[in-house]
């Protein structure tokens, strides 16, 4: 399977895992919506930094 | 292997391949940088609009 895992980046560069296993990744204007295989879902308020599909790392910023 | 396959998606809603195999994508304020796993590279001046993982489906549409 080709998940990936969605990590949020803070100011000094350390990764959160936010969300493993995810599927669907949907950017709107005001947030990015995440979806995982097992349904879990998470609407966050992010840009997306980079995405090292290969690695199944998505890496996001936080707008706040 | 866990790439995907990037579509630019037109007005009518059809898909085009723009590059398959990609490995990284970095959005910036004006355009994508898409990179495959055989190290071709890609600006495209569009925005995310979804990505289905497990289908190895990442979709973009143009902003021009």
């Amino acid at each position: 399977m080709c998940e990936a895992n969605v990590y949020m980046e803070n100011e000094k560069g350390d990764l959160t895992l936010l969300l493993d296993s995810v599927d669907k990744v949907i950017p709107s204007e005001e947030a990015i919506y995440i979806e995982n295989i097992f349904g879990e879902r998470k609407n966050v308020v992010a840009k997306i930094k980079e995405m090292q599909l290969v690695e199944h790392k998505i890496i996001l910023q936080s707008l706040k």
